[in-house]
């Protein structure tokens, strides 16, 4: 038995069989002729062809890692498709092969520049080197008419799959059934590759180092993703021991050790997670992103088919919560058929509710429609009346980016509306739990008027963050400044659960910060009374509300809002 | 004696003599010839020219404007450019020349189209059909090879211009010497060349209605801004009157009825500003905008010459405080130079303080050095040591879009290095007081720390209100949004001012909201120390001030605080 140390990612484990994944192996580039052998013509041609049939294959990635594990996740392809466009670097590519290189070797010394210059950034930007890993190597291997040496789709069950770093297109193709596990030389948490394992449930550590290396093809391995270990030969304590923790999954409604419930539920973005969802033992669903409904298409679900996902998810969870987004699209969200207007500064226009309150209102009356009827569909509602759901069961409908009472006032009446006509119309219905997702700093100033008006209030850290700190969450130049442990935002979180305390509106959250069991503590004493995160954390969440002493969380969450620095809070945390 | 009434839109009044401009006059179009009769690759060359000279225009409008007006004034010369270059107008023109409609024509019946569609909307997007006209008459200038009628730029002195609108163009042509005031039958108070007209000082009213079309030229006018009405031939007593008013600038500071000082300030953007400023009786600079210095040129500004802009501003105030915001470039304003990256969301990128603490921290170092300098040829200071302004006397330098207090560390570390290097050199120099732009959410939430830290901090309402509620300022799409009289903008406000109030630090504002006399009793209400403003809205905030009970104020502050909407809160001002 031999364990290997990494950085633990996914925070799940596997066991399995070691396998290599070498895809560098294939890409050996022939010897670099002369100059004047290279019909510079024939090579830019070359390249042209190579960057069009990369550029199809990125786009084919894009569209199945959106079906298999989110569209969220799929917006890294969209980034690749930019390198590949990027004028910069195929201007010098381009510059090379007029000079006499052959487009291979043109790619290779541009992309190592590149990929050089990204990894002497510090932080998330240095991550982005995997990226341009990715699309360099889709392009050498249409240069050198090579495939992968290993399909990365048709694993053998019970894999763990070992390599130098991962491509985020390669995870993006892993079978969760297959893979047992994934452990990496180099890559870091936050890498896209990481992240899109975490969101298939695939046991991982990475940034294991060089030692991995010697690990041959065939060794049993544990990937121990929480423990942030590889352990070669287990013996069967160690492996029984993962294999317990494995099946943790803690399937009741868990409570601090001094007794307060704390709701912990999963995001979900497709039909296709709720199954996992339910599997890890989430309390419900604390959002149901509905964009998966409405993105790749040529034009808009019908209301039957958005009640048919809906009722899906509560048939999911016939006991639990499930919080529905209403459609949540501009910024960085694109629908073709909406025709959403260019803006200068996406993330400060026309989104969320403001789509739906406005020009898109048909839309939003549709989903309505849908909505209200699949709220009677729950064994709960009586059909005609409101859905009474303090009891944590049943449908919850929230809304996006909301930043005034008037657009609560205009969304209530447009449900109020909907359901005078499904009454006239005798169709089945019931007014389900309404509330407004927290995500501008309008909201949280207002945070007292909403929690009077409405039934919940659900805080999305990634937005806030980003507004708060006046920082685009999706800008590396500003990746400094957008960390949801600012003292700044926790002062944000704690006047919106404060102002909710004083009402009878139950506040949650369900951005990334939720997810974190290093986390969990601070976010109880700030006084959240919901939780909501990828499946995958589930678990680890569950155990640490398990741990949490509300008195203590509360004092922890003091010391951290008089923190002047995210430095202080970070350390606060560790000590 | 014969009175109009209109909207007041430069709050000063002006006495003259009419003269009415007609800039359409000229404009008439040939008869449409047959489409045979066309060559359409002829007039796509002449379409093509035109809009090559129209932008040679517009760029040397900007240039002027930018100099005699202000670099944000200047602003609305770039969305004309957008204009020229949008794909679908320029589309539909050539498609139009291409089916046989002479250039000309085709410019006109689609500037219609574009017009109409504005004109149907609400509020200020409607104001952008006057952008659509000016560019529109640019074209059709050089089309028809036609000169404006009337030259605004040589207009005899004590001309009142009348016109059916004024464009933006026009308007910051205009000699605020000779023209001794403006109306005009359409256009709103919030159109570009209403606030171009304020930002020179002209006396202004428009929207008067097709009764304006009455008065003749030659015709003596009175241009009352301030009571919103234009009197033809006005009688002695109303001219007395309103000359009265024209020359009331109070020149000494101001208190509140019951005796609480409120420092009224100008901002500036030009040393030519500072004459304007001082002569309206403004308390000192509350904004002193370095931008000026940096834009329009091919190298940053020496240490010397920004020394002497500086020491211009202390010289112009010589008893008051002079608040110099270091350089706030990034977002929407750009310096060729600077090799500033694109950003999908420049308003969330890399801007203000941002940008001074990282890569242009030798621009940064430098202004600094200036600084310092200039804190040391005040009177008051005593070479070597701080400068104790706390008489409101003398140079403060504020840091632009601070979100976090490692940037207030390091900008503060930033001042005592370079005031290191200057003792060492032995250069004469003392470090002025330091402030804050409260702009982000996040500068709100830690304005207790901020103001603990340093001694002021300044409010900048228009970006505050942005971050605040999610909306890009310049997004038409999202206007309804930006508005400080917001329940949330006012609640970010009064947590600033209440977290200052428990500190030795002073909060000012420099937000548009300041200047308008409307908002006077609701912002001391807040708590403001200081309001800076155009220097042409100075006479009447501080007029308003002398009329406020801080009781009162603070009675209507609170119940704006306990508004939902922004429409009750315009309520309870006009109430």
């Amino acid at each position: 038995m031999k364990t290997l140390t990494g950085v633990g990612s996914t925070p799940l484990s596997g066991v399995g069989t070691a396998r290599w994944y070498r895809p560098e192996a294939g890409l050996t580039l022939p010897e670099r002729p002369d100059p004047s052998a290279v019909d510079p013509d024939a090579e830019l041609a070359r390249f042209a062809d190579a960057r069009d049939a990369a550029r199809e294959a990125i786009r084919d990635a894009r569209d199945r890692a959106a079906e298999r594990v989110g569209e969220e996740e799929a917006a890294v392809f969209e980034a690749h498709e930019q390198f590949l466009d990027d004028p910069e670097l195929v201007g010098d590519i381009e510059a090379a092969v007029e000079d006499g290189t052959p487009a291979e070797h043109a790619v290779r010394d541009r992309f190592a520049a590149a990929i050089d210059q990204f990894e002497a950034l510090d932080g998330p930007m240095a991550e982005r080197a995997d990226d341009l890993r990715d699309v360099r190597d889709r392009l050498l291997r249409v240069l050198l008419d090579v495939d992968s040496l290993v399909d990365v789709r048709d694993l053998p069950d019970g894999t763990v799959l070992l390599a130098e770093r991962l491509t985020p297109s390669d995870t993006a193709e892993l079978d969760p059934d297959a893979v047992a596990g994934i452990a990496t030389v180099a890559g870091g948490r936050t890498a896209h590759a990481a992240i899109i394992a975490r969101s298939l449930s695939i046991p991982a550590v990475v940034g294991v180092g060089e030692s991995l290396r010697d690990i041959e093809d065939g060794t049993e391995l544990l990937v121990d993703g929480e423990g942030g270990r590889v352990v070669a030969d287990p013996d069967a304590e160690t492996r029984a021991a993962a294999e317990g923790e494995a099946t943790s999954a803690v399937t009741e409604r868990v409570s601090t050790a001094d007794g307060r419930p704390v709701e912990v539920a999963a995001n979900v973005g497709s039909e296709a997670e709720l199954g996992p969802a339910s599997e890890r033992g989430a309390d419900g669903i604390g959002l149901f992103r509905t964009e998966f409904l409405f993105l790749d298409r040529e034009a808009p679900p019908s209301e039957d088919e958005q009640y048919e996902a809906v009722t899906a998810a509560l048939a999911a969870f016939p006991d639990d919560r499930v919080v529905v987004r209403t459609l949540d699209v501009g910024g960085d969200k694109r629908v073709p058929y909406l025709d959403l207007p260019d803006e200068a500064n996406p993330f400060l226009g026309r989104r969320g509710i403001r789509l739906s309150l406005d020009e898109h209102c048909d839309l939003f009356e549709t989903q309505l429609r849908a909505l209200l009827r699949a709220a009677a569909s729950d064994g709960d509602a009586d059909g005609a009346d409101d859905a009474d759901d303090a009891d944590g069961e049943g449908l919850a409908v929230m809304f996006p980016l909301v930043s005034q009472i008037e657009e609560v006032e205009a969304a209530v009446s447009a449900v109020e509306s909907v359901a005078a006509d499904l009454d006239a119309e005798g169709v089945d219905h019931a007014v389900p739990e309404l509330g407004a997702m927290v995500e501008t700093p309008a909201a949280v100033f207002l945070a007292d008027r909403l929690a009077d008006r409405l039934d919940f209030l659900s805080i999305g850290t990634n937005d806030l963050a980003q507004y708060v700190m006046a920082a685009d969450r999706e800008n590396d130049g500003v990746a400094a400044y957008h960390d949801p442990l600012h003292p700044a935002v926790l002062r944000a979180i704690d006047r919106t659960a404060s102002a909710a305390e004083e009402t009878d509106a139950w506040v949650g959250m369900c951005g990334e910060m939720a997810g974190d069991p290093a986390f969990t503590e601070l976010l109880v004493g700030l006084g959240l009374d919901e939780l909501s995160m990828s499946a995958v954390t589930v678990p680890a969440v569950k155990e640490r509300v398990r741990e949490v002493d509300s008195a203590d969380a509360r004092d922890l969450a003091e010391r951290a809002l008089a923190c002047e620095t995210r430095a202080e809070v970070r350390e606060l945390l560790d000590g």
